[in-house]
């Protein structure tokens, strides 16, 4: 029943936020956010949410039951046209999801009825996390702690990138996890300064930085972390790489805190790796919020509009990529408190050499 | 090389569509399609085709190296904003995706552009596989019946219908799969009764139908494949229920022709359903397509338009589902062919009894 009663205040956290921005009702349709207004995770389903608390949602035979029994403080309608049938109930303008809702779509609904398209309506009430949420975040990155350390014992010269990336996903699921939270990264070697390299069948051999970046989804909430370590002694250049990704990552993290732009989190690693000479090679920024996405609001980078708020589950994850050598990320999932960041990856980011 | 060679004859098929089609220029943006006209698979990429046979691909820093060396006959521009950057490079109308561009990306990229939505542009060419597609979906096709054996194998009372999924899970990744194809489902006793159930604690029991849908996912190609076996000796009415959508199954099997309507082919399975009195139990269309995504064209329902090609490969998956009872679904993975349809997977349709 806690259950019920956490999408019943995001509800009215969101009816709140309507009503600030002069909205009178919204129609949403993105997945994601009506799990999160609802409880309800689905490919097919719509919740209709006025200003003044009201809601209603609509799904199709395959969820009705599913939706009856876990929203039952909610009036659920069966209908194939979930959003069709949720319109014919309101009157006057209906805000709906300009970030999300395809033209075609848009056009169709359009019809007999008066769209108003929207950017962000649900996420940045998302972005701030209730604690049943964070508590969701804290054991899916506990398994991915744990599945690293139980992958790590068998990470040897002579493996694949792809093997090692199908032992962490497995170790996730084994431990608990719904699935993994992403498709997991593994880049060894040359690999490494590809920020997003999907696994090869390339061996891992002894002098090798071996960057690995995944997560565990729990509960629909979705862990992120990455650790590069080094296989056999490490040279001079990998040991001072790590060293200098390190102190952009701890400089990152020292940043974080209820208050602070994410303009300014982001440029405090930034300043590290620039000072360094390597400002060219960090293409990316800095960190991004996790949830029921892998990647949601607030998008800590340059430029970048808004301030941390308390309970922001974010990731802070600096990485240097040298064309043709290699590179290192080190990540982590955090919590934004008033009294210091609650860390949720507890791997230690120490160079770990195997 | 064979790979790009795929993507470029894909790309040609693509271009001639535009041209029968009467558009000049598209700018492909959905992942999927992008991924499927030039082998790149990325979160950030666009593709600008022409119906002369032009392309130009556009990704940001993250994934231009994969970009380079996967797409070698492709220029590839390096860029954030990937959509903006290519229509700077597009004269006149440029055709975007109306079933997956949202309004507000539209409503950006409008400004200084002609842009025209339409639907389904490069879906009907992706519904038609070619020889590598579909030995990439044999592969996962194979990965799956082999999961499906291995788990049986431990499937007793006690254990709980989340446990199960992560058995298919983990058996799939360690037989070879990517990923699961998708959010397997495990329905047993009087879950069954809901068709797309999520696995709960429900601890299998003697007297259970368990319903099990799932499929691996090779190298993007997404298998899919249900059964549904009894635990224990089944009940009279659990027998009847099984052998009606047996019988189902193989009516709408053996309807698959090329140059069949998706129309009869949902039409043939549904008829015997409905004339066993349960048509209102069956409440969903009878299969779809399957590739790069779990579901896409075609779609086989009632009323839904559309024929048949050769070298299409679909499901088959009637269900009746009892609320409060219980349910019985089986679907399997095919491919259109000439000489009838290939079966991809390829696990008995006989009752098990366990």
């Amino acid at each position: 029943m806690t259950q019920s009663v956490n999408h019943a205040e995001r509800r009215a956290r969101f009816a709140a936020a309507l009503a600030e921005r002069g909205v009178e009702t919204a129609l949403i349709t993105w997945p994601v956010n009506v799990r999160y207004l609802t409880g309800l995770a689905s490919s097919n389903a719509a919740v209709l949410v006025t200003a003044s608390g009201g809601a209603v949602l609509a799904t199709d035979a395959r969820y009705a039951e599913t939706a009856r029994a876990r929203c039952p403080d909610l009036e659920v309608i069966e209908h194939r046209d979930v959003a069709g049938v949720l319109l014919a109930r309101a009157a006057g303008e209906v805000a709906v999801e300009a970030d999300h809702m395809p033209v075609a779509e848009y056009r169709r609904l359009s019809d007999g009825h008066r769209l108003i398209p929207v950017s962000a309506l649900v996420e940045p009430v998302r972005a701030v996390k209730d604690e049943a949420e964070i508590a969701a975040l804290r054991l899916a990155c506990e398994i991915t702690d744990r599945a690293f350390a139980a992958v790590l014992e068998r990470l040897a010269p002579g493996v694949t990138e792809r093997r090692i990336a199908r032992w962490l996903d497995t170790a996730m699921l084994e431990l608990g996890a719904d699935r993994p939270a992403f498709d997991t990264i593994v880049a060894s070697g040359p690999n490494g300064a590809i920020a997003h390299h999907a696994p090869t069948d390339r061996e891992i051999r002894a002098g090798d930085l071996v960057t690995m970046d995944f997560g565990a989804c729990c509960d629909g909430y979705h862990a992120d972390m990455t650790r590069t370590v080094a296989v056999g002694r490490p040279a001079g250049w990998q040991r001072d790489l790590y060293d200098l990704v390190r102190r952009a990552q701890r400089a990152g993290c020292d940043a974080v805190r209820p208050g602070a732009t994410v303009h300014e989190v982001d440029a405090a690693a930034r300043a590290v790796i620039t000072e360094a000479g390597h400002g060219e090679h960090f293409h990316h920024g800095l960190g991004h919020g996790v949830g029921l996405e892998i990647h949601e609001l607030p998008y800590l980078g340059p430029g970048k509009p808004g301030k941390l708020e308390p309970r922001v589950p974010i990731t802070v994850e600096p990485g240097v990529y040298l064309p043709g050598r290699g590179g290192v990320r080190i990540e982590d999932t955090l919590v934004t408190r008033d009294d210091g960041p609650e860390l949720l990856t507890l791997t230690t980011k120490d160079l770990l050499i195997l």
